[in-house]
C-alpha cells in the first residue's frame, strides 16, 4: 500500500512528510520535510503549520509516517501525547487523537486506515460547510474575514474563506474585506495570498480599520474560522475574532463562525473553560521575527486567541447545516 | 534677538531647525536639519514630524526660520498655503497658520513674536489638559491610550499622554495599556518609548487585542487625542479611535479625548465634513518600509483617521476644563 494525500500546504506520499512553511509565504515557498514526530510538534509550535483543522490533520499524518517508520502500539500514545500539547487552544488536534486512539484495536497500521479517513474526511467537510455557508449569502455580497480560513488551514477548500471561495463560484461575492490579522499577519499573506491566487477581488485592511470599513461600506456578514467552540457556542479563535463580533453587533452586521463538527468540544461547557494560549512577546515587539520597532525588551500581552460569547454570534456554519447556538448542542450528541 | 525653543521632538535655535525622525524612533534617534519651508513640508507629509499639535507647531517654526531667512510679506501667504496642503484632517496646523495669518499686520517680523507665543502656549496648554485630566482618574487607575499623544506630539508635555504622565506623578496611574496602531505604530514605536523613558509601567498590545483586554482586565478609562474636533463633538483622530470607542461602550468604559482648543474647529459642523487622508498602500503591506509581507500591489485602504460620533465619548479633557458635547461649542465661541 502508497499513500498519498495533498492539500495546498501538506503532502504525505508513501511516508514521506512535507509542510508549506507558512510562517514564510508569501514571501518564499519553501516546503520542509516532517521526519519525526519531534519535527512534527516543533512545526506545529512555531506555527509553521496552522490552521485548527490543518493542525489536527498534520498531527494525524505524523502519526501515520512514524507508523510507516515502524513504531510499535507502545510508541504511538506518548507521541499523540506530545503531539497534543504543543498547542492548547484548537480541539481539533485533540479530536483526532481520540479518533486515531479509539480505533487502534491493538494494530499500529489501523493509524493508516483512520488517518486516511481524516484526511478525506476534513476535505469533504470543508465542501459542505462551503455550500451551506454560500447558500445563506446574498447575491452581490461584500463580507469581511479574519485570519487565515482557508486552503492553508484545512486539508480541503477552507471553513470562512472556503464559503467565499463557494459563494464566488456560485457569482454571489463582490468582495471580501480582509484584516490582517496581527500579530502573525496570517490575513496580511496568507488570505491575501490565497484570494490573490483565486483572482477573488479583496482589499487589505488594518485590524484596526475594520470599524470604519463597517461604518461606511455594506458589509452583508463577516465570516470567520474557529479553534474551538464549547457546548453552549462561545468560540475561540484567532486573537481579534471578539473585537471583530462586537464590532458587528454594534454595525448590525450577520455574524458567522463556520467550522466542521471537528472543532466542537461538547466537553467544554462555555468559553471560561477554554485555556488561551500565551505566546511570545517577541512576536507584538515586531513582525515576523524579521523587524522589531518596540524599545528593547518592551511589555506586552500576547494571547493567540480570545472568546467571542455565543450572544454575539448570529449563526454557525456546520458541516451538517446551519445551527444557531442553541440548537449547536444537538449536532455535538450527534458527533 | 537669538530665539530658543526647545521641545522633546523639534528645536529651534537661532533660525536652525530642527526635528527627530519619528518614523525611525526609538530603532535611531537621528535629528534632521530642515532648510525651507519645503524641507518642513516634506518632513510632515512623510510624518517625520507629526502629532497634530506639534505638525502645527513645527510649520509656525518653518515660517519663523524662513523670515529670519528675509521672507517679504508676499513669500509667507503661499508658503502657508504649502504648509497647510501636507495633511487634509489635523486642524492645528489651519489654525496656527491663521493666527501667524492675523496677526501679521503687514510685517514679517510679526511672525516671530506669534510664533513663539503660540510654541509657548502649546506647552501651557498641555500643562492645562494633565491637571484637568489628572483630576478626573480614579486612584490606581488603569488607563488605555491609542497612538503617540504625549511629548512627540506636542511642543509640552502631551495630550491623552500628559494627562497620563500628570497622573502617574500624583500617584493615581498603576498601568497603562498602550494599542500599537498599525499600521505607523505609533503606539508601539513612541508611546511604549516615551513610557519607557518616564518609567510608568504599561503593556503594549496589538489593537485587536483591546476588546479582549477590555473583556477581562478592569480599565478605567480610555484616553485619546484627537486631530480634529467638530462643533458638534465628533472627533477626527488617528484611525483605529473609533473602533476603540465603540469597544469601550460595550464594556461600559469611560471615553476621553484630549486635546487643546487648537483642535477645535468651529467652521466643521459634524465629522461628516471631515476630509479623511488616505494614505501610500505600501504602510499596509508591510511595515515603516522596511519589511512587507503581502503578495505583491495587494490592494488596501489605508484611511490615516476615523472620526468618532461624539455619542460614544465620555467627555473632552481641554485645556479650559472637561466638558460634554453639549456644552463644547460654548468653548469653541470663546476660542
Amino acid at each position: 500500500m502508497s499513500i498519498k494525500l495533498d492539500a495546498l500546504a501538506i503532502r504525505y506520499h508513501a511516508g514521506q512528510l512535507q509542510i508549506l512553511d507558512q510562517q514564510l509565504l508569501p514571501l518564499e515557498t519553501v516546503w520542509l520535510s516532517c521526519h519525526s514526530i519531534d519535527d512534527m510538534c516543533m512545526m506545529i509550535k512555531d506555527l509553521k503549520v496552522r490552521g485548527a483543522p490543518l493542525i489536527g490533520i498534520a498531527a494525524v499524518l505524523a502519526l501515520m509516517q512514524f507508523v510507516e517508520q515502524g513504531a510499535q502500539i507502545n510508541d504511538l500514545i506518548p507521541a499523540m501525547e506530545k503531539l497534543v500539547a504543543t498547542r492548547p487552544t484548537a480541539i481539533n488536534l485533540k479530536n483526532y487523537m481520540l479518533d486515531v486512539a479509539q480505533e487502534l484495536n491493538g494494530n499500529p497500521k489501523n493509524v493508516l486506515i483512520t488517518g486516511q479517513r481524516l484526511f478525506l474526511e476534513d476535505v469533504r467537510l470543508c465542501d459542505e460547510m462551503a455550500q451551506f455557508g454560500a447558500q445563506l449569502l446574498p447575491t452581490e455580497a461584500t463580507v469581511m474575514t479574519y485570519c487565515n480560513t482557508g486552503g492553508l488551514a484545512t486539508a480541503g477548500l477552507g471553513t470562512a474563506l472556503g464559503v467565499i471561495k463557494q459563494g464566488f463560484k456560485q457569482g454571489k461575492i463582490k468582495h471580501v474585506f480582509v484584516n490582517e490579522t496581527r500579530p502573525l499577519l496570517q490575513g496580511g499573506r496568507l488570505t491575501a495570498w490565497e484570494l490573490n491566487e483565486a483572482r477573488i477581488p479583496y482589499t487589505l485592511i488594518c485590524d484596526n480599520m475594520a470599524a470604519t470599513v463597517m461604518g461606511h461600506q455594506k458589509i452583508d456578514a463577516i465570516l470567520v474560522g474557529a479553534d474551538r467552540i464549547a457546548r453552549n457556542g462561545d468560540v475561540a479563535n484567532k486573537i481579534g475574532t471578539y473585537s471583530l463580533a462586537v464590532l458587528a453587533k454594534h454595525h448590525q452586521i450577520p455574524f458567522y463562525v463556520v467550522a466542521p463538527y471537528t472543532t466542537l468540544c461538547a466537553r467544554t461547557a462555555t468559553g471560561k473553560e477554554i485555556e488561551i494560549e500565551l505566546r511570545d512577546e517577541n512576536e507584538v515587539r515586531g513582525a515576523l521575527g524579521r523587524l522589531y520597532w518596540t524599545p528593547e525588551k518592551a511589555p506586552t500581552f500576547n494571547p493567540s486567541f480570545d472568546v467571542t460569547p455565543h450572544q454575539l454570534i448570529t449563526g454557525y456554519i456546520l458541516d451538517k447545516g446551519v445551527f444557531k447556538a442553541d440548537s449547536l448542542h444537538e449536532t455535538m450528541v450527534a458527533a
